[in-house]
Parts: C-alpha cells; structure tokens; sequence
C-alpha cells in the first residue's frame, strides 16, 4: 500500500519538467498537462482507478490521491458510480486570460469579502472561501437522507415543535453527551437554521443594544459584524495558540461588565487554534467570578480532533451556550445548526426564535438526524478528516516554497499565514485574477492593516494560486519599492 | 346538483335532536353521532361520496360538504386515494373530561399566546390559530414538488445565493407581475426562511434601535413583540374598514418622524379588512411626503380576492417593500417567505440576510417554485379560498347564535368578533377547557383590555367550540355579578 514498494512509472512526470512531488503529485500533474494539452478533451472519461494503477505501475491509492488533487483543483469531477470525468471549465488559461468570477472593492471591507465568498462560483477552488470544496462533500449521502425525511413529511403541514424537530434535538443530545462530553438533555437543543442563526438567536435573547461583548481577536467577521450591527460595544481579547489572553480578558471584564464571552474554542476560526484544558479552566472560573456566560461557537467541531476539550463539557451547560452546525461537513445550504443551553435559558432563546423566524424546517432536520444516527456522518466527517490532514500537508509545503510561514500551528480547515505584506491590496489584485483571498484585516477587531491571511487548506492546494500569489506580492512590493524612490525624491524638494 | 332537488333523506338528521341545518350539515351530524357513539369505530371507513349519495339520496356535493365538516371538526380524515376513515382520537368526550393540550397563565401576554399557538397539537381544531388547518391543505402536492426538488439537489453543497434560490425569484417575479400588478424584477427578490424572517430583516437593515414605526392597531402581535425587543418605539396607527386612520397618521408623522409603516393591507390580520384604492393612495402621498418606506406585509395573499389592489402595486416598488410567504397556504413547516425591495434597498437587506443567517435553503424554495410554475399553487388555492367562503358562512351563523356580531366585515381568514366580554379572562378559561382563543388584547399596541378576539374561519366551525364559548362567557358573567354583590355589600361597610 506504501507507494514507495512500487517502481517508478515512466509514463508519470515525464511531461512535467523539474517535477519532484511525491508519485500521486506526479500522476496529478502528468494528467493536468494533458487536460491543459487538450489531449483529454472536456467531458473524457479518466481510467478508472483500478486501470490507471496498473498502466502507470502505482497502487491505487496513489491513483486516488492523485484523483483527489485533480478535483481540488477543478480539472475533474467525480461523476457518482461512473468514474472521473474532464470538467467542461478544465481548459486551463492562464489566469490573466480569465474573466474575473468577482471583484473587491478597495479597501475590502467585511461586507464585500462576505458577499464575494458567498457570490463566487469560481472555476477555480476559492482559498478564502471559509467551506470544504463541494467534492469534498457526498451528494450520495444527502439524497438518500432527503429521500428518508420527504417519506414522512406530514409534519410541513403544522408550524412544528419552536424548539425544532425532535429526531435531531435527540440525535444531537446523544452525540454531545456520547461523543463530546458535553451532558445534554434534548429539552437543552434548539434548532436552527444554521450556527450564524443560532449565534443570531442567542444574541438577540441576551443582549441588548450598547451591551460589552468580549469576542475573539483575532476572529470570524460575519460575528463581528453582526454583533456590531445589533449595535453592542466590541470588545477584542487577544488569542493565543492555547486560549484568550486572560489578563486582558480580565481588565476588560473589570472595565466593561460584559454580559457574552462568544468564542471558538476548537479549531478557531481564522488560526486553528485549540483552547487547552488548563485555559478552559481558566476561562471558566473568570466566567463563574464575574458572571459571564460563554458563547461556545463549534461550528467546526466534524473536523476537530477526538478528544478536544469544550468549555461546555467542563462546565456542563451551566454557564455556556454550545452552538453548532452542519454546512462545514455535511450541506452548507440545508442550513441546519442547533445550540444547547442551560435549562434556565431555554425559554427565552425559544421565544426569540419564534419572533425571528416562527419555526425552522423540520424536512431538514430530519434529514441531519437521520445521517446522526446511521452512523453515516461520522464516517463521511472521517473520510474528511483524513483527506483534509493529506492537504494540509500539501498546502503547508507550498506556503512555505512561496516564502510563507504559518502563525499559528496548521490544523483543521484553516491556515493562518504571514505573508510579509499587507494583505488587502493582496486580496484585491488577486481578485482581478480569479483568486478569492481572505486578508487579515477581516478578521480584527477593529479591522486594522495585516499582514497574515486566511487560507482553506481543502482549497488551497492548488500550485496556480501559490504561484498567483508570488506573482501578485512581488508586484506589489515593486510597485510599493518605486513608490518609496518617489516618495524620497518627493520629499526633499517640500 | 343543488340540494333542493334531492329528496330529504330519512336517515339523515334521525339521530340528532332539534337539527334544521342544511343538509350536509344534517348528514354531518349524523355520521358525528354514529362516531360518538361508536357505531363507527376509530379505523373504520367511511362509505365512499358516491355511495353515500345513493345511500342518502343527496348530491355527491352534499356528502363532500358533509365530510369537509367531519375532517373540520377532527373527526374522520382523508387517506389519500382511499378515502375516509373515522380518526382514532375521534371519540368526542365531552370537552371538560379532557386533559388540556395547554394551559394559558393569565394574563395572557404575547409570548404565552404565541408559544400556545405553536406548541398545542390539539386533538380539536383551535380558533384562536393562525394557520389553515391540516386538513386543508395538501400533501401529495408536497410530496410532488419535493420530491422534483430534490432529484437536483447539488446545490445544497455551497451556500447558494444570498439573495436566494434563483427559480422561486424568478417565479415569484412573474406572479407579482402578471398576476398581482407589481412590476417586479427577480433581482429585487429576496428569499427568506418565511414571512416573519423577512420582515425581521427589513427592520433590521432599515432600522436601527431608538427609530418609531407606525404599526396597525389592531395588528399582528408578533410583529409587535418583534420590533419592540429591538427597541423600536411602537406608533400604533387604528385600523379602520378601509385603511388607517389619516388624520392620527399626519399627527403622528409630525410627531415622531417614523421611517416605516408597517402594514397588512389585503386580508388585515386581525380584522380581515382591506385598503381601499383611496386609502392606498393617500397612504402613498403621505409615505412620500415625509420619505417614509412602506412595509406592506401579505401574508394572506392567497386567500385574498383577485384584484384587491397592493400599496406595492400602486406604488411601482419605489418605497414600498412587499413582503410574503407560502405557510398560509402550501406548506408551514417549509419556511419558504420572501420580499420584493425598491432596487436601492436590495444590497442593504441581503446583507442583513447573510449576517441574521448567511443563505436559506435552495431546496424547499425550489419546491415552492415548482408548484407556482405548475399552476398547481394556484389550483390549490382555488380550491382553499372556496371551501373557506363556505366555512366564513358557518362560522357567522355560529357566531351570531352564540351572541356575537362582527366589528368588521367577515372576510378571509380572520373574523374580528365583539363578543361583549373581556376576552382575556375568556381565553384563560377556555384554555383550561382545550379551546385556544386569541383574545383582543394580544392585538393591541400597546396591549389592553378588549371584548374582541380573532377567530379562524376554517377552525372555528365546530358548533362545540360556540358552546364552550356560551359556557364560559356566562360563567364569567355569572361570577362578575355575584363578585359586584359582594362588592356593593361590602362597600358601605369601608
């Protein structure tokens, strides 16, 4: 199975000069130039994998890794029960060639990234988009799922339970209390529609306008502006690679009064960082001292390790209000979160989803719960988890060729990159050229020049926007080294 | 076919003292009593209309009617292409022998009320609710648009449009257009996960903490309820038979300088009013006198009567923002509801949209579309608007029985009734009895005593519910005297 008991396959990387990859980058890139060559026409069928392994003399695992690469970077689609396919946008131009799928204003502000990730339908894998690649996901699975939940949906008939459908709140209590540590009776589950829903919900029941709220620095913009929007007073606590800056945390608290810690505490959003236990802690007796309630944000909890600590395991649900999701593995559009919250908030968080939004689709849910209970989920979220770790490597091996480093230890969905320059004129240019980036900026409180950016290490593998990027910082720095020249022959003569 | 021709039939109308109503309402009452006394055991079937017919010697028309009114009263329920059966939970026990489905703690405030709406699953039909019953509606043509909607379901792997599922817009563009006179756009539409999540959105993108609204008094109290937890001050406008009162609108506006009026102008919940053309065009030179948006909210746009004219209509979308769903008439639980927005105003309520819950499910807004596209919504509707002008006739026959009159013309979904008492006291007392009334009080800005409640046509047809009314009206009469005795004996004593 290991791909160095096999010989080396004269057909792979021969048309690839200076190739060195690993035999699966190799087999990936013999057949992107022959896509690029038109010598495999959109619409032509791959070998399966199984001929493919023995004409090029590899293991079929290196065929489907090889594969794997082929979709994340758009040249091929997966075509279910049939085989690999050469997409009809495979042509690859040069990037320059290419119409821009989007443009950002400048200076990007967060409503324009939030617009472009969500209006982009790129050709090309978005490394800012803050999802998996949709050949990540099983459309399989989602089908049979819907196809269960339709059979008995006699339940679209009423508004529904305000709390949401009972076969998630029950799968969803199980997998908290089983799988996560976190003791949850199904009476605790609210459904959404979606994690930013539910993050919604509990904002409006908790607070009211002109309320502190602490919230991670750096952290995810859509929450930022939210809260921002409902008109509360911000207030950034630095994080660290084990957790929030406590003694700021502490003289904002002595300071402001806040009422919400929102925070994620695995796999945080942009750095991938994990709260560790001790911090959790930490964090927990700061809450209980000064009667904080913590917002635990898990919308990527399908892609964190086992194991990982939550606030609201410590705490079991006394202080804590556990948010999750299902768009970052399973169906960003079923749009289908859930919270758990202490009983004594129940009420109040159900009420205000009834003014918000009445009731949430049950169809939906039922198919969430259905794939909870099969199992079916948590062998989909480890397939994900694997493949994610393989490109991760990847990814990480490219930032660092391209003159990156990472700020924080890569792990889960996103990198959190030092580029060397600032990376809003980054995320502009870049955009002319097709390429959706996630500049630092967004994710500060307040927004403020950065030189780190997001990247999603599902779709960031791909060489072209590495190569995209180099081009795109060394033009800028030239631009900004004759702009420095000027500026010194400007400057005497004032 | 009309029932006059037919001869009486013996057996119909035997078993039930002092009946004189018409024929189906005979028939009906025959078979009721048959259930009652377990003559026809839960499970059983009923004869099919055409043999019921001959069996009677009525129209099939009459036994159609007659059967409409055994679902109507949960009695019998309809298989579909198999017929009738009696219910299992048909057994009517008198209503003071069952357990209440819920209980009303007096007074009765918003919240009580809304989550009684939303969480009884009462075995009898509740007048006090605000949706068609059940049995009105139509689930095989859920189960059809669902099931094509799903078949493509991709898209349920990215986030899809902000502004939502392209083909309901663009279906929902060319009803507004052809069918109800608003020149709209598919970009001017945006989807929403329901009525009430859209006009949540508007308030949020157009209002900021602080700001007064002019709202309907009376009006919809979880519009009320919504906008005063956002800390808008609430400018209650009275609602007459043709539109608001003008002249307290003027005052008002000078007053207050409100930047919405937000409005139900076809089918006004509670009373069922409607704007006039006259109305509808002074409340246009207002909005445009002192630069106030209009958010005309039709939710009950499907049982309206052809042509009622829209402010939206009148007003070509420039300052008016149209608001609808498909929960009163298709399907509650789908949450499927959207607006239609002056082209300045799109980019700030799509915002909105993706911050409260960043996109809304494609798939069930794709179904909604599939059955406008068909006709079929259309047909449906016919069909609901006819057996409901039936229905409206009952219930005012009722109504008038038990003592009441009607402080508005009876029209649509809503009847406005005068029934002579405070209804709070009423609605907390029937509730006990498992009656759920919507009392006056919750329709009042802000809330106060009233004698009115809102009854639902389709599910006030129950000549039980009038009894338990009777009942506890002269229950509560009865104790208001002696307590005034007491009073007046008392008194002199102080």
């Amino acid at each position: 199975m290991d791909a160095a008991i096999h010989p080396p396959d004269p057909g792979v990387g021969d048309g690839v000069a200076g190739s060195d990859g690993t035999l699966g980058e190799r087999l990936a890139a013999h057949y992107a130039q022959r896509i690029g060559a038109r010598q495999l026409q959109p619409g032509a069928r791959l070998p399966s994998v199984r001929d493919c392994a023995r004409a090029h003399g590899v293991s079929p695992s290196t065929v489907v890794a090889a594969y794997d690469r082929l979709q994340a970077q758009g040249l091929i689609e997966a075509r279910r029960q049939r085989g690999f396919y050469v997409r009809a946008s495979a042509t690859p131009a040069t990037p320059r060639q290419r119409e821009p799928d989007f443009a950002l204003p400048a200076p990007v502000d967060t409503t324009a990234l939030i617009r472009a990730m969500f209006r982009t339908r790129a050709s090309l894998p978005g490394p800012g988009l803050g999802t998996l690649p949709e050949t990540w996901l099983d459309p399989a699975l989602l089908q049979r799922a819907l196809r269960r939940a339709i059979a008995n949906a006699d339940d679209a008939l009423r508004y529904g339970e305000p709390a949401g459908e009972s076969t998630l709140r029950d799968a969803l209590a199980r997998r908290l209390s089983n799988e996560l540590g976190i003791a949850a009776d199904s009476s605790q589950i609210v459904t959404s529609v979606g994690a930013t829903h539910a993050l919604d919900i509990v904002a409006r029941a908790l607070l009211k306008p002109g309320d502190a709220v602490l919230v991670d620095d750096p952290g995810w913009a859509v929450e930022h502006a939210r809260l921002t929007g409902m008109g509360m007073r911000l207030l950034p606590v630095p994080r660290g690679p084990a957790g929030p800056d406590l003694e700021v945390m502490r003289q904002l608290i002595a300071a402001h009064r806040p009422r919400l810690y929102v925070t994620v505490s695995v796999l945080h959003n942009p750095t991938g960082a994990m709260l560790s236990l001790a911090a959790a802690h930490q964090v927990l007796q700061l809450a209980e001292a000064h009667d904080l309630i913590l917002v635990e944000d898990d919308t990527y909890a399908w892609l964190a390790p086992a194991h990982a600590p939550r606030l609201a395991a410590l705490d079991g649900l006394r202080r804590t209000i556990y948010v999750t999701g299902f768009s970052k593995i399973l169906a960003p559009n079923w749009r289908v979160g859930a919270l758990a919250a202490p009983p004594a908030l129940v009420d109040a968080i159900v009420d205000t989803k009834l003014l918000s939004s009445l009731t949430t689709p049950a169809v939906l849910e039922r198919a969430v719960a259905w794939c909870l209970d099969q199992g079916l989920l948590r062998r989909h979220a480890e397939r994900v988890t694997a493949r994610l770790a393989a490109a991760r490597t990847r990814v990480v091996r490219l930032a660092h060729d391209a003159g990156c480093r990472f700020a924080a230890e890569p792990q889960g969905l996103f990198g959190w990159v030092e580029t060397g320059l600032d990376t809003e004129p980054l995320a502009v240019r870049m955009a002319g050229e097709g390429w959706l980036v996630a500049p630092g900026r967004l994710f500060h409180v307040p927004p403020r020049a950065s030189t780190l950016m997001r990247v999603n290490f599902a779709s960031a593998q791909d060489a072209r926007f590495w190569r995209a990027f180099e081009r795109a910082r060394d033009a800028l720095r030239q631009a900004a080294f004759s702009g420095a020249n000027r500026g010194l022959k400007v400057a005497p003569g004032l």
